[in-house]
């Protein structure tokens, strides 16, 4: 039996014979090859991507429903990135506005392996919402890293994340990081129910974030922070797979603003291995709206082909007076990143961060489980 | 000393203040932290992006010039990407117009291996203009991929490359598509001067990319092609040092049209390993300008910290009616490359591949060395 196709909605901008542009990109995202050069009839039935139908908006532009054959993915996220947009990425009138990936397909890919229980359990957090921030900035020494996160520990954030702009050969080394804020982080947990957990920054290629796990795993370090569009999607699916037991926390950089942030990181990253999707919450420092961002948390939790839930992350220039909103839009599935707000405190950094996890502990409360 | 900066030039949408956007933009692409929760006088020193000038253009856009510190790139592609434009990306207003590698930054990345003349001597090409063509389409099977080389071959391309599009465990595998096609171009080659590369295309993640090189290379291939946005900037350039007798040639899938492609395909891709790029030309299916076409290619041929040249393939529908347009546009030092037009022609392939080689070397022998 043929496997389910992987469904691509694509926004074409306003203009020229619709039809014929949606039959292109069919080309185009599948064999690009026109059809009259093609002589083995097995490439035109099972290969080539079908328009399944196309829907012309009020403004003129289009939405170009296609199936893009299983067989050209292959079950390697590299190749269904380029299958999905390869391409097309490089012209100004197509934008890609939903997904749906087959349950086969996503199952191939595995997806979280801890999943949102799995982040719960990481932390001893119970049913409420979780919180985040981030050890910043870079160019800091180890050592006011280290003393940074044995405040936020203290203060009982859950999470505390490197900055995703650690390089692999930065001034602070990943293996000095590791060493010393999760030494930091262990030494506050001890004797208490609550953990705090570090998430180191995997940078470098594919061979070096390998090593970086392995040695953050040796020191007890249970969740890591990786870009999934720098380290590139397959050698992020291939390293969720070699480390089961591992939190990969997702961090947007480069996505870029040409597909629909709910499918790229609502849906793909999750169906990647994200058991964590950090993105911008609206009303801060980018530009998601709120309908966005809400349905960016509705998919990385509906159900999807058994795949465990991934816990969504609104971030990017919130502050601790915005948390009742936040937890509102998000509810207790969800997890918190305050970075910036909170470093603002300086000498009453430690203070801020109590307020932070406080502020979200009584926003929970108020909410629906 | 403090290592020179990279220099980029960010255009920002019209509106707003735009002093403070580029502020805003510097603290993105480098610490990502308000200035007034940075406590390290040396981070405020040489760590965050300084904003060095800004022109605002008649339709009040404006371009904001941005020097972002050495220190937080540290020598790996993937965090340059990153600093570059990792969050900026998931903006709507902001697109990058430019890039100024320094030359010690660009000698770290070593730039091509082989470059221009090494590609020339591959094939035993003297100083014409190179061709390049592709099988297709994928889901063909090995038998007919390996005859189409061979015909290919006889007619003289220089450069037989996969479609990008293969997938790493596609119905015919790389090891099946190695070992028929290269059989082929190598009984073609024997008892002549020229000689006809096979290139088969990378795919998976970077441990299965490094597999596929060290086959390809025990097996003669002197050339692959690779998608550096879909393999992820340092596992290419990770792969182009440990492999430094292969031709990387480089297809821009998933680049999009957030940077310049000059910048991107014509700066970057070369100082991450290319040995070739490919584009696609203006008049194609794809929305490019002839003169963004003809920066691309004077970005890859342009002197630079003493890296090698790499060669600018124009390609995406070109047609062999068009060579002597292409060759006039490019000069010798291109390669062109046909895939589509070629196979069209069906039954009269061998001749059709023959007039785009002879084309070639006809409208070459018009334009100076």
């Amino acid at each position: 039996m043929k496997s389910a196709p992987l469904r691509v909605t694509y926004r074409l901008r306003a203009g020229g014979d619709i039809q014929k542009r949606a039959r292109a990109l069919a080309l185009e995202q599948s064999i690009e090859t026109p059809l009259a050069a093609v002589t083995d009839p097995r490439v035109l039935d099972e290969v080539v991507a079908q328009v399944e139908r196309i829907e012309v908006l009020p403004d003129g532009s289009a939405l170009a429903h296609l199936a893009l054959s299983a067989e050209t993915i292959a079950g390697d996220a590299g190749q269904l990135m380029n299958m999905l947009f390869g391409n097309s990425s490089l012209l100004d009138d197509v934008q890609i506005e939903d997904i749906a990936v087959p349950s086969d397909m996503a199952q191939t890919f595995e997806g979280p392996a801890l999943g949102i229980e799995g982040l719960r359990r990481l932390v001893g957090a119970g049913t409420r919402a979780l919180t985040c921030t981030a050890l910043k900035p870079i160019g800091s020494s180890v050592g006011d890293l280290a003393q940074m996160a044995a405040t936020f520990a203290a203060a009982g954030i859950d999470i505390i994340k490197d900055d995703h702009g650690w390089a692999p050969r930065a001034r602070a080394t990943f293996e000095q990081r590791v060493v010393a804020c999760q030494r930091e982080v262990e030494r506050i947990n001890r004797g208490r129910a609550s953990r705090s957990a570090y998430a180191p920054a995997l940078a470098g290629d594919a061979e070096a974030m390998r090593e970086q796990l392995h040695f953050a795993q040796s020191h007890g370090v249970g969740a890591v922070l990786v870009t999934p569009m720098i380290a590139g999607a397959s050698n992020f699916n291939a390293l969720r797979r070699e480390f089961p037991a591992m939190a990969f926390i997702a961090h947007p950089a480069l996505a870029g603003n040409q597909i629909a942030p709910a499918a790229l990181l609502g849906v793909l990253f999750r169906v990647f291995g994200a058991d964590a999707v950090i993105f911008p919450n609206h009303g801060g420092r980018f530009s998601y709206t709120r309908a966005t961002c809400l349905s960016i948390a509705a998919r990385l939790r509906e159900p999807l082909a058994g795949l465990r839930s991934a816990l969504p992350v609104p971030a990017g220039g919130m502050s601790v007076e915005r948390v009742p909103e936040i937890v509102a839009d998000y509810g207790r599935d969800s997890m918190l990143l305050i970075g910036g707000n909170l470093l603002m405190a300086r000498e009453q950094l430690a203070e801020r961060s109590r307020e932070f996890v406080q502020a979200v502990a009584a926003a929970t409360s108020t909410v629906a489980t």
